[in-house]
């Protein structure tokens, strides 16, 4: 197993399931996600007692999952509760997966369900927030999870794989700082006095502030387990205060990654950005979005060849640059608590 | 081995073989289909002893399937006939399997030839029959043939998969009657006093019937090994007879099934319906096909789907309960026809 | 292994690496080709030592490769040269490979560099040569590499796979010679006064001749390690000295076949047309290609799906016929290589 189990993953958005149950795997785990009693998120395992339909192509009547072939009513703690001219006492139970809709996310809980604690689901500042706005979107990647943390919390590759959109020389030039502190691993770099590249023109336009001045530009990546990195990014136009200027001086975001493990070598991987500048023009966050839709989409080619190549030589080592150090500390948190999920010898 | 390989299984329409050979697989047994000596059917493995060419890339030379690359002369027997510049004699032989042309399809025997007897190919009565309509179609399923016999076995699943043509509430509050005698195997249920769904209204339609009248509907399920299943369906205008009515009152067919495994895990599935009602209205021969072939199409996804859980899950036990008794028992009969194939110890 | 690895094989053409850097799998082995320093050919492992990135996704400055992940810049000898922020010393190198661009080809060599001599590559008169003119393409073929062997030194196959444009009862029933010497394996067919059949028609008018006479035919195919085939073919009018005849009075062309091994079941293959009539007609040329294009493209079913039966009949013998007798003669010489390349016990 490359990934904790005892964690809480995003699954899927709440538009996802709005009109019908979701068949997603999850972890290694084909899990059904829908809304049940009192419209409440639920997530099973897509496998109906019967017969082994996935539960997925069923629909849901009075807050029960009815299996799509041959009427099985499931209820949301994975016991059968009805089959019409059936007696269902003796039916064996499917797993019911602990799941909470918070923050504009469905979260489940792969593992251990006695240990699911909704309080370790990650605050989201920018939720229901109106100083925010927020846009994202969702990919499905053929390479390990561990692959797309290795590219977010290294920002070098901005130069090359998005040398059109935000990448630019400076930041190969930057050294960057990778601290870690129990769970959480920051890699930082700050670049001054530097031309904004196309996105981030786009962002200052987006703000009302000039974009053809020399600005200061920072990168603040946090990894915090399983998955999550979030990316404090922005430019301010030099002397108004870099990182720290006032919000009508600078343009900054927080890039929302959700790396979610479908298998050992694919995911559903949920991208973000939270603005905190000009938060309500729409028209801004849909052209937001649809810029940081294709400059993510460039990785996409490159992380499923890199796997590609990693399974096939699966034994030879690779090298660990300082530029690699977030990527690194990020991996020794996640086996850490893939450790402690091992029963004791 | 999942299914008898001493039985007829329905290979193909003669239609698919009029133009050219036709390759296909049967009971993992690559085939070629083709019309030799007097037009009449043959089936040979689909294998050029000259370099393994496929000889369903060939074409039919009086009588003969000459081989698509170089030319090699097969006879319907197995025999290399002749090769351009060769002598034949030391030719090794091919494998011919038994084939016959009857009731508007090929049957083949995949397994041993001595005891290919055309008497059990089941009789077909509406065949060639001016008081019978027919029409039918052909799907590729990846699933388990004996998934698509639980399916014809148990029609609850009507209500739900084919919820708006065929299904009904009373099909689930109707109880099943399973008997098993030799190697027949009958799953009858009698509903009364029902209203049509929108599938047998057009067929009242078509038998010149009020169709907005309550009726009485039948379902009787026959299977026969190896994958047969016959199903007489129908309805009658409440007070005309049910089942016995006379054909002028009543809407009569029998859904023809023929399932043939392709591998352990996909079919040929040859679909249709034979209809004993205004058997010379064509244009309502094309509309009850089209529709059924509507119907028959939406149990793929969730057979294809069903047969990804039960292979991911190899050893999960699933139910078995009074509506799964039509498929059980005909279980047991395929069963029982794999044991007697195998070698005595 | 059942291709030699010592050895030079086509790699791709020199257009194929004029934009960037192409990433093609020769004999299992992963290789990234483009122009490095002084615009000379380069072949890496296509595996960045950094992060295992495909190299092939980066682009070339300066005659470095840059590696389109993080910047590590690559020397044609596997060694990188630098990475921004960083001391390459102890980087490890990766693999280079032995690569001439001649004769209008990329030629690689897979096997131990200390051994490529590219003395070995076999001349090609026709290149840059007035009095000749070339056309050729590349196709993708599922099978064993010497499948195409095979096909190539029997063309007997053109009566039946090509029946509609070389194919004629003629090639079947005049029998073939074939010789060997040392590492060549020579088949020659000569047919005397035969009406020519569609694609040498077009190649008479090509030439200015007649194209509703009667002709001689000549196809002498000659077979040099690893799987380079070299067919002789043309065609003159009868008595105009056949095979002899001066080049004005007959079509005279050279089939050009390189068969690349990119794995065990999958080839690239190079095929072409190097004529020597009209030289200077580059609308014939066209037109010879786009023919010559269709003609070959028949053979790919029969191939594929021949691979496809002997991967599932692996140890059924295949009959060895005097038609044959090229391609196993062939195979005789690949065998000695291989078995040249093992370590002596």
């Amino acid at each position: 197993m490359t990934f904790p189990k005892n964690a809480w993953y995003v699954a899927c958005t709440p538009s996802e399931i709005d009109e019908k149950p979701l068949g997603r795997t999850v972890c290694n785990e084909k899990m059904v996600f829908y809304r049940g009693d009192e419209n409440k998120v639920a997530a099973l395992e897509d496998f109906c007692p019967h017969r082994a339909a996935p539960l997925s192509l069923g629909r849901v009547c009075d807050g029960k999952l009815v299996c799509g072939y041959h009427g099985l009513a499931m209820g949301c703690d994975g016991k059968t509760v009805s089959m019409p001219g059936q007696r269902v006492g003796g039916f064996p139970a499917i797993r019911a997966f602990p799941v909470v809709e918070r923050y504009g996310f469905v979260w489940v809980w792969p593992g251990e369900a006695a240990l699911a604690d909704a309080a370790l689901i990650p605050h989201m500042e920018w939720y229901a927030n109106p100083e925010w706005a927020y846009g994202g979107g969702l990919y499905h990647i053929a390479c390990d999870y561990r692959l797309m943390i290795d590219n977010l919390m290294d920002l070098t590759h901005e130069t090359y794989v998005h040398a059109n959109s935000i990448g630019q020389k400076e930041i190969d030039e930057t050294p960057c700082k990778t601290t870690a502190e129990g769970d959480l691993v920051v890699t930082s770099r700050f670049m001054e006095g530097v031309e904004p590249p196309p996105f981030w023109k786009l962002a200052l336009k987006g703000n009302h502030l000039p974009d053809d001045v020399m600005v200061d530009r920072w990168q603040i990546c946090r990894f915090t387990p399983p998955s999550n990195v979030m990316i404090e990014v922005g430019v301010a136009p030099v002397g108004s205060g870099g990182y720290e200027a006032p919000n009508d001086k600078k343009v900054y975001s927080v890039v929302v990654d959700f790396i979610t493990p479908e298998t050992e070598t694919s995911i559903h991987y949920f991208w973000g950005m939270a603005r905190k500048f000009n938060p309500n023009d729409k028209a801004l966050t849909a052209t937001v979005r649809e810029g940081q839709g294709k400059i993510f989409s460039e990785d996409l080619e490159m992380l499923e060849k890199q796997q590609r190549n990693i399974s096939a030589n699966p034994d030879r080592k690779l090298l660990m640059l300082n530029i690699d150090a977030g990527g690194l500390r990020s991996r020794k948190v996640i086996e850490r608590l893939i450790a402690q999920e091992q029963p004791a010898a």
